[in-house]
Formats: structure tokens, C-alpha cells, sequence
């Protein structure tokens, strides 16, 4: 494996991907507190909150006042997740520089996490992002179950090329490509990737791996030897499943940090602060973080 | 990266290195039905407890009882740790196939781990080789901090060489090279596997991987295109620190299995016994085991 150093890219959605997966509410004020804290990191983007309806995430009701209340540091992208025109509106007045649309390859999927079909998704998508652009924001665009769907098993991935054509012809700057209930394995990465990359340039996609089944760090080291630059992570590993003590989220900024400094790669990122932003908000769920970093640094 | 469908072995080494890093007591009755179950699940190797003195390692004070008490299920071999040539004896007498013998790659670590030198150790375990071997056994050699050790940081390549080749002239028949503390990252194991294989035939060498900071998982990818196949690993997870809750000891079987079968590498092992095998050591020890795999099945 050659590992030529590279400037990586590492999106952090903790605030949004991870919280919004954790049972405890984070006061807004202590929210703000820690965003602000990663913002000082290195870090250049940030997911700071979803603007979907409150009744769907509790967790991050408070959206509104975490995207407006927060400091703006130059350099540093915040973005938010946003399901619908009604959501862009709350989204731009609590300005928002980069809008998240999102959808799944499943149909299955799609139907149970946004209640319609992904044709009936698409024209909701495009016109969010229709929107977003003219007023001025960038749009990324989600995929989920890229890699497999929890309730139809495999995922063609004639089906990803589908939902990433259309995302990509919206006007999307950036399609990342979600394992969201982490089932893939490196074999799997690679050749999904080696599929998508024919069509797609490197620089229009991302990879967000959760790591349920431990396989997160491995399929990010065959994406590293794929041309993938751009990785999507949440700080201490937060977020996983509630009802699950120890089940893993997002893959772990921290741990990713680890793995990436450690292969040569440039990321902008300072591990000391980084670290003190998981010690803060860890103090604030009231449990440990479950990622490794977190782990050995209170052995 | 190729995935080469390959023969891989796995070492499984929960009974020993797993459970002598709990601080629960598992009783000898239920360490016994543990292994006996394990040698029902395809694995070909388990070392299934400890010569050292229990004063070091109360969890296995058990060692002869456990030994001596395990059902011998043709194919499988039955390993132990034993440090010198009065462990050698009770190893014996409890009719081990396999012996392992150990010492640190760093000569501090060796220090505070065996009370001896390095140059002090050697002695002691060619005296240990020579007998287990006249006796008709196969030995195994285990070399700590192979990357990395907590006491002196940076371990020379240097200092690896010399111990692997100290062990191999003595007659170990394999070397398990360890990252005691779970520091290295796919970049030095390829490193430091670069350096060795021009040294040592792949199929002398094992590997060895604590998952203290998440990188387990991607030093097995790096190490298996490097040509290595074969991986000592600990059922759950078990073992880390017992002072830490979370924190990862040996990289969990279940979640390598995973992996490996994904690879499509062959392994022989039974995923679905392995996990009831998981099941039953994880209700004797009265926590949630900490292996990925074990907390998607539980979540």
C-alpha cells in the first residue's frame, strides 16, 4: 500500500450525526460551547445541527439557536442537515453556509426514514437545493445505505449510481456515500468505489462509515489507497445506538486522527484541542465516549 | 489492494491473554465449558491459560485444572504461556501441546515485565524451548512491544530483529509479534513487516494486535497484503484494561471474522458457534463483552 501524504479532509457531524443518536438532550448553550471549542481545532467544516422537524429529533430541537448562536471562524464551513424547503427557510435565518439534503439508495429505507418513495424524494431534494444555491449556500449531498439496507440486505449499486447522478445534476457539490448501518468491509469499499469512481471524480464524493461492526478504520484505509480525500467522522465516537451501551456511531474523529497523522497525512487538525473538545462534551453526556482515543487517554 | 482468497489461521487467545486482563475470577468449571465450546466452532488453535506464578496472574491460578480439564478436540492445538522451566513442568503435566514463551522487544518493558534483562531472559527460554521440544512439544515465541513500548517510546526495528532471530535459533517453530499497547498504524506495520520479511519467511511470523486505539482492525489489512496469515485474536474482545471500562484489549475474533469472511479469506470457523461461544463467557463475566460484533448482535 503506498501511503503518499495528502491533504485529507475530515467533516465533523458529531453535533448533528452524533447527537442526534444520543438519548441525552446537551443543553443549547453547552452545544454552542463545543461547537465553538472545534472551531478553534483546525477543523474546517462542521455539521452543526438538523433542520428537520423537532418531533422527529428531539435531540437537536434547538437547531435555530445552536446555528445562530455559534462564533463564525474563518475558514471553517457550517453546515446543517435539511430535509425540505420548510427547513432551508429556518436554516438560512439562522445562517447556515452549507446545506445537507439527504436520501437513501434503498427504497426500503427511504420510505421508513422520510415517509416517501425516492421519486417522490427527488423533486423535495432538488428544490432544497434549487433554493439553497440561489440564496447563495453550497449543498452536500447524503447517501444512505450505500453499502447495505437494514431492511433489504444488499443494495445494487446501480441504485447508488441513481440517487448520486441525480444528487450531482441538483447541483450538489459533494455526494457522501454513507454505511449507515456499518456492514461494509474493505473488499466491499473498494469495489463499490472502484464502480463509482469511473463515473464520478474523486472530489465530488465523500465516505461516512459508522462502525458498528468494527470495520470503519480498515474501510477508510482502502478508500485512503482508492484517491479518497474526504471523510466524514464524529468527535469521541458519539452517537451509536441509545439503547445500546458501547454500540459505535460515527467512525471517531479521534481515532481517524490517529490513523491519518500517523500514515503522514495533512489535516489541518490539532489533536490536543481536538482531545480537550471530547473531554467537554463527554463531561456533558454524563458517560464516557466510546471512541479508542477516549478510551486510553483515561486508562 | 488484492484480496486474494488465502487460508488464514487464528490464533484465539481470550482463555489467556483475555481473561488474565479481568479482574472477575471466571470459575475453572465455566473456563472449561468456555474452551470446550470454542473447540466446536472451527478454530484450530487456543491458548488456554497461563504457567505463569498466580501470585502475577490470580485470574488464572487455575492454569493445571483448566488444562488438564478441556476436552481434546482432534485438530485443534492447545497452547499455554509459560515463562521458565518450573511452568514448563506443570505445563506438562497438564498435557499442553503448544508452549509460549515471551519477552519484550524493548528492554525496559522486559524489565518491569519478567524482573530480568533481556540477555537475563534469553537463557531462560532457550532452557524452556529445549525442553518443551524434548518433551515432544512445539513452541511459540511471543515478542512484546514489538511497536512501541510504554516505558521507551520508539522501539528500534533493530532490537525486533534480534529477539525474532534469539527466538527462532532457539526452535520456536512461529513468532507472535506484538503491539503490547496498541499503538502502531498501518504505515509502521508495513514498515516494520517490510524490514522483517526480508529477513524471516512470512509463515515463521504472526500478528499480534491490541485495539487500545482503534487501529487493530487496519493493521490486519495492512499486514495481510504484506502476505501475513496469521492472527492471534481474543473471542468479544475480551481483556484491555480492567480499570478502564471500554478500553480494547486484543482485537476481537468475532469482529476479525467478519472482516476476513468479507475478504472472502477462509478461515474454517463458525461464525454462529462462535457467537454462542461469545454469549456464554460474556454471562460469566456480567458485563457486555466489548467486541463490535457482540454489541450489533445485542443492540
Amino acid at each position: 500500500m503506498k501511503f503518499d501524504p495528502k491533504k485529507i479532509t475530515i467533516k465533523e457531524v458529531g453535533p448533528r450525526d452524533g447527537l442526534q443518536n444520543e438519548s441525552v438532550f446537551v443543553p443549547t448553550a453547552d452545544k454552542i460551547a463545543w461547537i465553538n471549542q472545534m472551531s478553534h481545532t483546525g477543523l474546517s467544516y462542521l455539521e452543526v445541527t438538523s433542520f428537520v422537524h423537532p418531533k422527529w429529533i428531539p435531540a437537536l430541537a434547538d437547531a435555530v439557536e445552536v446555528a445562530a448562536g455559534i462564533e463564525r471562524v474563518p475558514g471553517v464551513t457550517y453546515a446543517a442537515l435539511v430535509p425540505n424547503a420548510k427547513g432551508l427557510e429556518r436554516a438560512l435565518s439562522a445562517r447556515i453556509d452549507e446545506v445537507s439534503v439527504f436520501l437513501s439508495a434503498s427504497e426500503t429505507h427511504n420510505v421508513k426514514n422520510i415517509n416517501k418513495s425516492r421519486e417522490e424524494t427527488f423533486p423535495i431534494l432538488a428544490e432544497t437545493t434549487r433554493d439553497a444555491l440561489a440564496a447563495g449556500k453550497s449543498v452536500r449531498g447524503y447517501v444512505s445505505t450505500v453499502f447495505g439496507c437494514p431492511y433489504e440486505g444488499a443494495v445494487a449499486i446501480e441504485d447508488v449510481i441513481r440517487v448520486t447522478d441525480a444528487l450531482l445534476e441538483m447541483g450538489v457539490s459533494e455526494v457522501s456515500l454513507g454505511d449507515t448501518i456499518g456492514v461494509a468491509q474493505p473488499r466491499q469499499v473498494q469495489e463499490v468505489l472502484e464502480v463509482l469512481l469511473k463515473r464520478f471524480p474523486a472530489d465530488k464524493l465523500a465516505m461516512h462509515f459508522h462502525d458498528t461492526r468494527g470495520m470503519a478504520m480498515a474501510n477508510v484505509l482502502v478508500s485512503l489507497e482508492m484517491g479518497m480525500t474526504t471523510f466524514d467522522s464524529s468527535l469521541g465516537g458519539l452517537g451509536g445506538c441509545p439503547y445500546a451501551p458501547g454500540a459505535s456511531g460515527n467512525i471517531a474523529t479521534d481515532d481517524l486522527l490517529y490513523m491519518l497523522h500517523g500514515l503522514g497525512m495533512e489535516t489541518g487538525i490539532d489533536g490536543e484541542k481536538l482531545q480537550t473538545a471530547a473531554l467537554f462534551i463527554q463531561e456533558k453526556m454524563g458517560r464516557p465516549l466510546m471512541s479508542h482515543s477516549m478510551q486510553a487517554c483515561q486508562a
